[in-house]
């Protein structure tokens, strides 16, 4: 591969991101999807899964602190926490900010993520290298979730790629998947899941509401600007068990000053997230998209 | 022109968006800037100004609605606005939405703006140009502002191209601007200008705040979730003229089912976008980037 590309991202079939890059430092296909690192003078260094991109180093924030926040705001003294994806350990970095947590597990179902995350995003990883809370297994989240005992979980945050059904992510959106993660929940306990845009990806939500609606007494799909990601308002899933509502009345700004550092959430913002627009109800119980 | 293309948006020098096209509809320089229009089976109907995207069939009312209903949500019975800029009447469209607005100017300097427009874009352009009173001035905002009486708008909306100095823009930041809007508003005014993105825009920010500090009592810089503007969150300021607050508890959910038919905007969202987190604020009192 030459040292200069173009890598596009397709959102559609004739839309999508371009970035040039002089600099690429690896690219390489895993057994599950193909990687590639590079840096760019506009964002920092990227990392992309299957030419989409998962994070850059000048916008992780975006991402992994409402992936983190979110969920363990919602849940009393968080103690037990797992992760599924993950590799690039930015979720779980922010994770580990909470002293009520005790242990993080981490299961990531591709073992090049974590290498070369840890060899080029150094950052990003230590945090969670050197907790010893934190446990990664190379494993896939399913095979964890059906050995996992039952209620032993507070927190569940699902950090896959798109769970489009060339993706190893599919599975994650199955029936059984939902089954399990109630089953391992706790009685207060959350998901926190990584879906799809509700603009281009509709399909994706009306297969999976019906899944989710059938094991959950409440979710929320929600839309976190996120501006590395088309089209900036991406698509989450938070799910509770045996549980009314699911609120953000404790994510406060007391909430957040004590975790420290939060670059990007504030607790008005979190609010706006939760607040689902017209396009969206549209979106979430149009017809399917072909 | 070849009728299939592909149109790159930069937004670095090595970072943007890709559209490609097998519909160019319009494409011409006119006076001020390259105008292209073409259909995207992702987006709909795409409107281009200078390689830049200015709005979308799928998705103006993310950009159009908060253009329109904050600024005049936060003043009591808005009668008399100016719109500068706006030249496809989206905003237009939605200031007439408030039964108490008795007048609304447009000034748009490139009068092929409107044309192409009206030709292209009817079901946008129609709600205006059907309505008495509104009035298209094809004229620079600058001298429209020279000429207009004291205290005789309630409402200046800036809906140009980015004030870059390389834009017809650029004299919408000047000093000169901000002491022409302050003189021509209403006591309770106020404006809505776009502005610049907090990431990769430092310096637009750096150079407009100082000017507005000296003009106007109040002012905020706030961020709006737009899907199409790279990165989904773009900056805009608010300014108001002899006020102690901009606040939007106005912007409540009856507001906006009065206007109706609204479909990005809710009142939990407007909220969010006030709300600056930390790295907007160090975007806004960083040093200036080259």
């Amino acid at each position: 591969m030459p040292s200069a590309a173009y890598f596009l991202e397709h959102v559609g079939e004739t839309y999508g991101y371009f970035f040039k890059t002089h600099d690429l430092l690896y690219s390489a296909k895993s057994k599950y999807q193909q990687i590639a690192v590079f840096d760019t003078p506009d964002l920092g260094r990227v990392f992309m899964l299957d030419h989409y991109i998962n994070f850059t180093t000048t916008m992780e924030a975006f991402y992994h602190e409402p992936m983190a926040h979110i969920p363990l705001g919602m849940v009393d003294k968080p103690k037990n926490v797992l992760i599924i994806g993950g590799g690039d350990f930015g979720v779980a970095g922010q994770i580990l900010k909470h002293d009520s947590v005790e242990t993080l597990d981490l299961c990531e179902i591709d073992e090049e993520i974590p290498k070369v995350c840890c060899r080029f995003f150094p950052e990003i990883t230590q945090k969670a290298e050197k907790d010893k809370r934190f446990k990664l297994r190379i494993q896939d989240g399913m095979i964890y979730l059906r050995e996992a005992p039952s209620e032993s979980l507070d927190a569940i945050i699902v950090d896959s790629t798109d769970p489009f059904d060339t993706s190893a992510a599919f599975p994650l959106i199955s029936e059984e998947f939902y089954q399990l993660v109630h089953r391992v929940l706790r009685k207060k306990g959350v998901l926190m899941q990584l879906m799809a845009d509700y603009m281009f990806f509709h399909q994706t939500w009306h297969e999976v509401l019906p899944r989710v609606k059938k094991n959950f007494s409440i979710y929320n799909p929600i839309s976190i600007t996120i501006p590395l990601y088309i089209t900036g308002a991406w698509g989450f899933l938070l799910a509770g068990k045996d549980r009314n509502e699911l609120n953000t009345h404790r994510i406060t700004k007391e909430y957040l000053d004590k975790l420290g550092n939060i670059q990007t959430m504030t607790p008005e913002l979190v609010k706006g997230w939760f607040s689902i627009p017209k396009y969206v109800e549209k979106a979430l119980t149009a017809p399917e998209k072909k």
